[in-house]
């Protein structure tokens, strides 16, 4: 044997020997709670992922429905005879080992990796209903619920309210992800959070990184898996408040360099609040080098609600509840919310000064100060 | 005195030195090289805060012009008369201490500060005029050019070509700085790299952080001084390479999450570029905190010519060649240029594999791969 067919051989055993370590003893069950634009996405990614590797997923995703009547058929009918959710992505088609359930008791229990996706006011209500539900004991979540609690006390990441009220460990998936982008699997990449629980029942027999990555990697889904789950999760929550920003430049006509600038003061602010309110548990790499970082935070300033209330506050002097009320139906642009949300904890903390982008922003959002005099907030001594 | 008076008074006393610290014993002689619309435009934020400045500054600002004539009169009586370069950057009024000086020789001698902005192809001839005027002994300079030389062997910094020809200590400006925003006092930031030469003749008698702060920055023009001077040049010359890859995928229609996909993956290997090419010089913080890092890079990745050309390309079909004379009467997307010298010092140095979207773009440039393949060409392992 030549010493490349020995490295080669090695190369090969090893590989083997990784691939032994994914297959559990049991296929492991997965199920998704949640049925939006997003949720039904993310679903089909899984669906897709386990139906290609029967030896990691058995083959049946469940995908927990809120049962509603279209033209006197049950969603959940449509969906698992047409293999498409006509309500929340209508026109993709599903993979047909993806089902529909509108129990979702009957949904969680038996999965071994269950994978949250609804919206972040349903999820009180959501936790509620499962803690009636019979999980198994070493259930795993995913959260992909964008961003987190911010109350003037603190911040809490909704993984982690997940595990409070069900007991079940918990990571998060965050990452420039337009939901109508990835379901007609325009390429796009996203981030996996997750840490192994202290009760980790050992690879092969529990969820880590490659099952992880395993389940939602796809060709047109590139998956990267790390630890820094309060990372993502803060990034996530915090890039609405930068987009306002940049959505009042884009208003005033202000072009592509204070657009810029505002993501990069945005970015460096992003770390400094996860520095302070997370000291030692993130990492600066999550927001600089990942795709729920810099990436999203790209996307999300690209356009989107928060740009479109904040630009046309700009343009029209209207308030945000205004703007809100005529743009998205009375609906709310997330980053109003959370603005106020931090500005409240930095104020109760006494840290606004440190914070002089979200808290300019927030000033602007609730007209106590002016989008033009935003350069000289944000200016910094030398 | 009450505490907060005495606390006061050290303020003011703090002040007093710093600001006392800053007057040099005669005011600094600022010229500028060069007068398209980027050294226009720089000249113009000089001369505001030279006059704004009478301690600091002499009162008259150089910029060397290259003669021509413009219905019979030449350029330089023109912009002394009228204050507006009306070739180069019409419609915007220049202070009227902006002197436009037709002589390279006269306008360099005398200097204190000279601030190059040609283009890049003009430096070394630029240079040979100036090897022939009587520079000050501690004249310093800031070159305004984008990106730096790469070779097969390796990269040189236009700041060390400049050191090199005129012996001149040289640091960099760049960021997130298209010409007409800036010119038009649209807010924006920039990035001014400056290391403190071995021959620094003290503050007070010499060019430093403070000075080239108080030359460079505006209320519409926030400078950042930062000692990097590699890492600025760097993320100034890849950022075209990433931004041909956003025009790939937006010719695609991919959309947004894999333009910001293209954008993360470009900086992390621009950052990997640097600790190889440059190892110990330069500052990961360099790409991911400042304007010439990170926010320039999404300026450039909003438009502009590399985009334009790389989209061109995949909505067509057609080589860049091509596209370059339609589109661009024939002139070069700079980033097609660096991604060829990118690709071929990589290759020089085995290295292609290590730098996937860069070493994708270039195959995809020069005709050997197909835009399609990109997310393949690029997936990680696990």
């Amino acid at each position: 044997m030549s010493s490349a067919q020995q490295r080669l051989a090695q190369v090969g055993s090893h590989l083997t020997a990784q691939k032994q370590s994914l297959a559990p003893q049991r296929p492991y069950k997965i199920t998704v709670i949640g049925s939006g634009n997003w949720g039904t996405t993310i679903a089909k990614v899984l669906a897709e992922n386990a139906g290609l590797r029967p030896h990691l997923f058995q083959h049946q995703v469940d995908m927990w429905v809120f049962e509603e009547k279209i033209n006197g058929v049950n969603l959940t009918e449509i969906i698992n005879t047409q293999h498409e959710n006509v309500k929340y992505l209508p026109g993709i088609k599903l993979p047909k080992n993806l089902h529909a359930e509108p129990s979702i008791v009957k949904a969680a229990e038996g999965a071994d990796l269950l994978v949250f996706n609804i919206p972040h006011q349903f999820l009180p209500g959501i936790c509620k209903q499962l803690s009636k539900a019979t999980l198994k004991p070493h259930v795993r979540a995913i959260s992909c619920l964008k961003g987190l609690e911010v109350t003037p006390n603190g911040c809490k990441l909704l993984s982690t309210y997940i595990t409070e009220h069900l007991g079940v460990h918990c990571g998060a998936l965050s990452g420039a992800n337009l939901a109508p982008e990835v379901a007609k699997e325009k390429w796009s990449e996203t981030t996996v959070a997750y840490r192994l629980p202290n009760d980790f029942q050992g690879h092969g027999k529990d969820i880590d990184r490659y099952v992880l990555r395993a389940a939602f990697h796809r060709p047109y889904f590139h998956v990267r898996v790390i630890e820094d789950v309060a990372g993502v999760s803060l990034a996530g929550a915090l890039k609405n408040v930068v987009a306002l920003g940049v959505g009042f430049v884009h208003g005033l006509n202000w072009g592509d360099n204070a657009a810029s600038a505002i993501q990069r003061f945005g970015l460096n602010e992003t770390i400094k609040f996860a520095e302070v309110f997370f000291p030692g548990e993130t990492n600066q790499d999550t927001f600089t080098k990942e795709s729920a970082g810099v990436a999203d935070l790209i996307t999300t300033c690209s356009g989107g609600r928060n740009v479109r209330v904040a630009k046309a506050m700009a343009i029209t002097g209207k308030s945000a509840v205004d703007v809100e009320r005529e743009l998205l139906n009375g609906q709310s642009a997330q980053g109003i919310i959370t603005s106020k949300e931090v500005h409240e904890l930095l104020a109760a903390k006494n840290l606004t000064k440190e914070f002089p982008l979200f808290e300019a922003i927030y000033q602007i959002v609730y007209g106590t100060e002016s989008i033009e005099r935003l350069p000289e907030l944000i200016e910094e001594d030398e």
